[in-house]
């Protein structure tokens, strides 16, 4: 484990597009930890990017993939919801997709990871069962679960996990959390969720949420994290897939911040406050039904340009973003940790 | 102001009681800072404090007031709580307090610190104005201001603070934000907005909200903090004023969570989760109005033994809080922040 995490830096597995190959490729050259994200996609389509990247990279990486849920859904709510979306599909000129439930693969998925040995494997969502952790294992990768809370963190110990990314309630996109169920726990900050983490189990954990600047880095490797883990502060990297709309947003000032929200997936998940958002707030617990349901819709908004139906991920510190090669990034964030760890020791007294 | 801060250990203000002049002594006498809470007393009752600590120390400490707001209240709302809290009056056999407007004797309150030449004087709720901030530097004082926005912070500095408290949305009691206005923003990590506030000014900051372990305060200073201020940490020290069923409800284990509310005071604020939190989730923005209308009914409580209707603040790494005296707990956190910044380091690559 320890040696395969020597860099404390790693580039967050972003789903729909975003971790690209070439991002991750970047990073892992860097002498960071590129991600790949097997969710959204086939089990081919992943293969065929792991492959991409291994023809980019020698360097070790990682691929994340959703644990599936298979929650019950309000399946009144669910259709009600997806009446509202017939006049957001109209408006895009687009019909809205199914809300149906799948596993994204899953089976398939885990089959490609061990075949092709992938050195890490990351989970989000929930944890894999102990004996898929084994398996992978015994394929050679490291299995990190995501976890929210210490409840999580225990399980996923428990589990067999390598290591745990330890998600605080300010990180962009997806919350990891193993369940989907209303009313939502309030969200943890970061410092305090990897405080009590580190209390309750002694694998090594990775920070994620918020982390944008060196200084973030060195903060987290200070509260114990073995890694810090990054995904907005990446969002701007050429190498990202990221959507110019979705770019554009990020940077114009338009928008005045973050916030959680189901509208677009049916899980809670943090991005740009837009139209989409505002407009419903009450979005069922349905994952992946809405996320299916509202692509078409997401997809047409993208394509014309229109940034108030997409779904804009952001962590709370994305004005920090920097627009920088990633390779340049990682050299970046390191050398600024160098030097803000250093400054914090001597603040204190000697 | 550097010399004043040589200490990274700040002991939050805590009014209500908790920060007694033997708390903040404790904490200045063992090279941290003790600060006394100048709110919800009176002007004399907070000069003989000041009087105490003074015969409890010769090390500096600070006072922190709350700067009052005189925002817009909707009477409606206010009256219609008001008529509310006949029910959990009468439950708790007491009459409501009267929900009027006061400014917490705030000119008197500033008189006395500048006849006092109190070393550090921190604000809460708001900014003073360039000249307030201007007599207390010229009688001596240190001037801090609490903000809890990168807008905040520059409004601040513009006023001529000296250093900033930097307080994230993991902090327990209340937030120091400058408005009271609803819809409320959403609470931005202690980590981030450190790295925001970072990049909009360069006075000194002092980071608050869930710190509770040296490992935390380590980070803060990591990601450049000048001092961390823990309150939460502080609560179950022999020292502290904190009632006994508020301490009970820290340690027992009744408790699932925290979360920010209004029902109290008509300021969001946070506290563990009881069931005046969970059946007042409407609470007007009203303060202080609330704070003086449910007075007798969280003091009745309390006589009681009854936690559900209490204040029972506490930030969101209430479970970490140590009962120590505070002298060593000063003491444990230094030296834990000396360890784990050490630590820190050797995670970076050389």
């Amino acid at each position: 484990m320890n040696h395969k995490l020597a860099c404390p830096i790693i580039a967050a597995p972003m789903a729909g597009g975003v971790s690209t190959p070439a991002l991750a490729a970047a990073v892992s050259n860097a002498g960071g930890w590129g991600f790949l994200a097997g969710g959204y996609k086939t089990a081919s389509a992943m293969q065929a990017e792991i492959e991409a990247l291994r023809e980019l990279t020698g360097a070790p990486f990682g691929v994340n993939l959703f644990v599936p849920g298979g929650e019950s859904v309000d399946e009144g709510l669910l259709a009600s919801y997806a009446e509202r979306m017939r006049g957001e599909a109209q408006h895009y000129g687009v019909l809205p997709g199914e809300a149906r439930y799948d596993d994204d693969e899953w089976e398939r998925k885990l089959q490609v990871l061990m075949k092709l040995h992938v050195p890490v494997v990351s989970f989000t969502f929930g944890c894999p069962s102990p004996d898929i952790v084994k398996e992978l294992q015994q394929a050679g990768s490291t299995v990190i679960v995501t976890v929210t809370t210490p409840e999580e963190a225990e399980v996923a110990v428990e589990a067999g996990a390598d290591a745990l990314c330890v998600q605080g309630g300010e990180a962009g996109g997806h919350q990891g959390s193993f369940g989907n169920a209303l009313p939502d726990p309030e969200p943890i900050g970061l410092l305090v969720l990897l405080g009590q983490i580190r209390k309750a189990v002694s694998v090594p954990l990775i920070a994620a949420g918020g982390l944008m600047h060196g200084a973030d880095v060195a903060a987290v490797l200070s509260a114990g994290a073995c890694a810090a883990q990054l995904g907005t502060a990446f969002l701007l990297c050429p190498e990202s897939g990221t959507h110019r709309v979705h770019r554009a947003a990020l940077t114009d000032g338009r928008y005045s911040g973050t916030a959680l929200t189901r509208a677009f997936t049916g899980r809670r998940a943090r991005g740009l406050v837009n139209r989409f958002m505002n407009e419903y707030p009450d979005a069922p617990a349905a994952y992946p039904q809405l996320h299916h349901l509202t692509r078409p819709i997401r997809k047409a908004a993208g394509d014309k340009g229109d940034a108030e139906a997409m779904s804009l991920w952001a962590g709370q510190g994305y004005r920090l973003a920097r627009e920088l090669p990633a390779s340049e990034l990682v050299d970046v964030l390191l050398r600024e940790a160098g030097e803000a760890i250093a400054q914090g020791a001597v603040r204190l007294p000697s």
